[in-house]
């Protein structure tokens, strides 16, 4: 039942976060990296290292046979994927348990049905949470397109059924250009992911992005961790985060959090996971479900003291929740700025060598990162190199503290967009909680001027 | 009102915590340095700094003229003293307040009572705090001493007057010793601190040591923020401080909590102040109150989320306590690990140059330090360069969190204690928190057989 060794399929901070929460439980930890990781912080602080192919991830972090190989010969009872990477492939889910090793993620049906957007939109919608209005499923009838399109009222939004990162996506402002957005949103689709299908929803102009925390044990409980604000965004890259949402009112959050758990109960949902909505004018449309750990699950951690980590590795061996909805408490307000190997102003990423680190501390700072003084970034896989979580008993408080923590933050060697999220701490929008998804790009376009 | 710039008279871990903390409230902060301190973390990260002196803190930190320079040129309205050096020098918080500088920090006259340990313990018993039975203040005749210490019951201890750190010490077993070792400790006692004056109490076997914190607001107000049990000592030093006490319930932290709040408010105290006892077999028996902020602070922090040198400001502010005792909650366990340059073993002091530094991350753990890579330790001061502090849901989780932090923390180039952090935390007394304030020195000396 108890799980004894685990491999986790991950880099970077995610994998050292896997890596503390496995040795707090008295788990072993075994490290999976590409030749470019072999001097990773979670490799060198796990018990055992196994390098399973060169630096294209495809060859490494996505081999699932030599994943698997690891594993096997390092006899592993259970896998944990992390975020990205194989973490919502459902094939991989399923070839792991089917060589009895334990999965710490989703039943793969539901990492199947979640991961199709039209598929999770239906089964959303089934399950009782609010839709956006749009095309029941995959539209490829411009007359159907835009009888829908009048029915919704303009502007709409025409997006790709299997896509993700802006690309197949377009805005249609009224029904002389359906038609040719329609074929251009179809064919950069066919581009991008092999797959032309298209379907019509209702455009928001200026929505948060906000997201509940859900958890399920797999056997009918599942509750709910209340709500994180993601809407600032650049280019669709959550910039940085925060829990709770200065919009959401304690009753809104309870109300819609009991909408999503029990949606996640009418499911029979395994683990963690996290319901993405746009929200607008005080309500909530349903984008899309993430069947794995999150980026930005610390600010959750640190309002509820929950380490989801933890809570997964349990969920994973048969245990119940260990916290009922009702004990659960939301206090204070956290905030994670994601620090990246980045150019600050042109966002060109930044790899190589760190010649000095030294992270924030003191009270109520949080930071995750597989940095350390002498490490190589390499320019292989994702800019994000640390996370920065701060707590505090208000938002305001949080806010100062993270200024100060900002200060004390030295990363040499390489550009990173520290100096952006200074910058994004002392502006009024950002300080009064008054943002959309749109206003980082707003704001930026402003800054270039 | 509001103090807009303090001069922080101190240096190392607690001068950074001051610093954040002010910064956290939009308060400047000039830091005070001897010249082996110029390149300290908190003169860096500091506003302003002003170097008042050479090395030796009696010319430097000790520099009531220097300091007071300093804050004038530097047009400071407040001074913190942190702890030790002029924390507890009554006439230098006179001559702060003659200055018209906020003194954060109690009124002189509870400090002078509370540092001289014979007035001190005669205001507890006054203020109702339980004292160790013994004589009503200093003993010099030898037959008066006979006839307390047969009332109290043998063994007695033999203290200074003015000591601390056990010189002037001597525990008595029979009468027929009682002669000698008042003489003993008499000139031990004028030798270390100008002052032969001795008293006598009641000897404890195998007492816990364990503390209130408490909070005036100077008016008449005050709570505790309750215990912390600081039991693993070595010669007087706390090494690893933990809150809650193992060994104390709720109801006897909330009834011992109120005795000692309620003797704040009789005096009328301001500031944070920590009341001392010896604990056995369910009875607190007061030691001495220290005036100021305890190096062990931050355990408190972790299980209230109350910011404590926030806290401290505010007060010298004159604004009111910013929770109510009603509305304080303890929640969950926090260890510190005191990280000190020295040799695990031998225990000799390691200054010099820190070739690589690494605090440990993650949920829930605070790194306290002044530390960086290629920062030089001054021979000259304390040997503690760092505190660890984590927390947990429960001690058990705390410990095995604190274990991991452990692992990941990385000093080269100076000794540390860390190899004895993770040695105690894997011994089944610390695991069962049975201990008293003689159980470290006992396996130490069992060690070394």
């Amino acid at each position: 039942m108890s799980i004894k060794r685990i491999l986790i399929a991950n880099r970077g901070e995610i994998a050292l976060r896997i890596h503390r929460a496995a040795h707090e439980m008295g788990i072993e930890t075994v490290a999976v990296h590409s030749t470019a990781d072999a001097d990773a912080m979670h490799v060198r602080l796990a018990d055992h290292a196994v390098c399973i192919g060169p630096p294209a991830a495809t060859d490494s972090y996505l081999n699932v046979a030599n994943i698997i190989s690891a594993a096997e010969v390092s006899q592993c009872d259970a896998i944990h994927p992390g975020y990205g990477f194989l973490s919502e492939n459902e094939k991989f889910a399923e070839i792991v348990e089917a060589h009895d090793i334990k999965w710490i993620g989703p039943k793969p049906e539901h990492i199947r049905t979640m991961g199709d957007k039209v598929a999770a939109k239906q089964t959303a919608g089934a399950l009782g949470l609010p839709l956006v209005p749009g095309s029941d499923g995959a539209v490829s009838d411009y007359d159907e397109a835009k009888k829908i399109a009048k029915e919704i009222g303009y502007p709409v939004i025409i997006k790709a059924a299997s896509g993700g990162g802006g690309r197949g996506m377009k805005v249609c402002e009224s029904e002389d250009t359906i038609e040719t957005l329609m074929k251009q949103a179809g064919s950069e689709a066919k581009a991008a992911f092999g797959d032309a299908t298209v379907y019509i929803e209702k455009y928001l102009g200026n929505p948060r992005h906000i997201e509940f925390q859900v958890f399920g044990d797999g056997k009918g409980n599942a509750i709910h961790l209340g709500e994180r604000d993601c809407s600032l965004q650049r280019r669709h890259q959550k910039v940085l985060e925060e829990a709770p949402s200065p919009v959401i009112s304690r009753e809104e959050r309870m109300r819609m959090g009991e909408v999503c758990s029990k949606a996640m109960r009418d499911m029979g949902y395994r683990g963690a996971g996290t319901i993405e909505f746009l929200w607008e004018d005080g309500e909530f449309y349903f984008i899309e479900m993430n069947t794995r750990l999150q980026v930005e699950h610390p600010v959750t951690e640190a309002i509820t003291g929950v380490d989801l980590v933890r809570e997964q590795i349990r969920i994973a061996e048969g245990k119940p929740l260990s916290v009922a909805q009702e004990d659960l408490e939301f206090n204070g307000h956290a905030i994670e700025c994601r620090i990246n190997a980045e150019d600050p102003f042109t966002f060109a990423p930044s790899p190589g060598r760190v010649t000095y680190y030294h992270p924030a501390g003191g009270m109520h700072v949080r930071v995750d990162s597989g940095l350390y003084a002498g490490y190589s970034i390499p320019p292989y896989y994702d800019s994000m190199i640390a996370k920065l979580i701060v707590y505090g008993r208000n938002r305001e408080g949080c806010i100062m503290r993270l200024r100060r923590a900002l200060e004390e933050m030295v990363v040499e060697g390489v550009k990173t967009n520290i100096p952006l999220h200074q910058e994004l701490l002392h502006q009024d929008d950002v300080l009064s909680g008054d943002y959309s998804i749109k206003w980082l790009e707003d704001w930026l376009a402003k800054r270039e001027d």
